[in-house]
């Protein structure tokens, strides 16, 4: 995991930059695992049986991007927990749209985990519009430059 | 990117699958040009500037796992075009929820561009739960084992 990768975060892409900060094949579980309640290094490290150099690579990673605090809670040895951020916890929507995804695609024996919403049901995570609730999908939406469009590049089907 | 890594779709975890699936570095903006209607392999290579061989071997994975399918549309030399399918445009909602995170913390000039809903607003990706319409967020949903859980493993924080 020792590879360099060239940062997609130059692109004027909302797309590109979040996959720059949470694309890396971990993160998205350490993720799950924080939304999940484990809060300690070697708890999540045990979780998800992964190498302590990479979890202490990925973990500092979001540190550096406000997604995670840390918090040392015992000395020597040092060892330190970690809180999502109100920035992290923005994140549960993504989480979300990969579960509703996995769930309907690549679960043959059915979802591993419900998400039960407080209002009692077993959720399907849907992502609708906030301004009149219906579902966004790809052929209901049309892509417009926005505010932050320094060049409006519109692509070019030759 | 020749790097050959352990494959996630052994846990029993919908977001580690989907995560297996489209978390491949180069994946999501792959999806993203497709969403925004490129078709043909060089007008995707050229908008992102990608090398040859990645873009293929990208492409053969979504092929290999139904999220795309290919048409020639040119013999001599042979030209390929790629297109969603149904399972691939279920990718969508994913996409629009990266796109909401970036827009609100990694676009300090503003949302690059704007997804405008059918309903005539420039839409911000909301998720929400399917029965009750509302927002879906770490706090209101709590985990249960689904029916594919093979066996609940309950988080233990020591």
């Amino acid at each position: 995991m020792s590879v360099q990768r060239t940062s997609l975060n130059h692109m004027n892409c909302s797309i590109a930059r979040t996959v720059d900060l949470v694309g890396e094949w971990w993160t998205p579980l350490i993720l799950r695992d924080l939304f999940l309640g484990l809060r300690r290094f070697e708890d999540i490290r045990r979780h998800l049986g992964i190498a302590t150099n990479v979890l202490t690579v990925r973990l500092e990673r979001l540190l550096e991007h406000d997604i995670v605090v840390r918090r040392k809670y015992q000395d020597a040895p040092a060892r330190y927990e970690y809180e999502l951020t109100e920035k992290g916890k923005d994140l549960f929507p993504i989480m979300a749209a990969l579960t509703a995804f996995g769930d309907k695609w690549l679960a043959p024996q059915g979802a591993p985990l419900l998400m039960v919403h407080d209002c009692g049901h077993a959720a399907t995570p849907t992502v609708v519009c906030d301004h009149c609730g219906e579902a966004i999908t790809a052929d209901r939406v049309q892509p417009e430059p926005g505010p932050g469009s320094d060049h409006f590049r519109p692509v070019v089907v030759t």
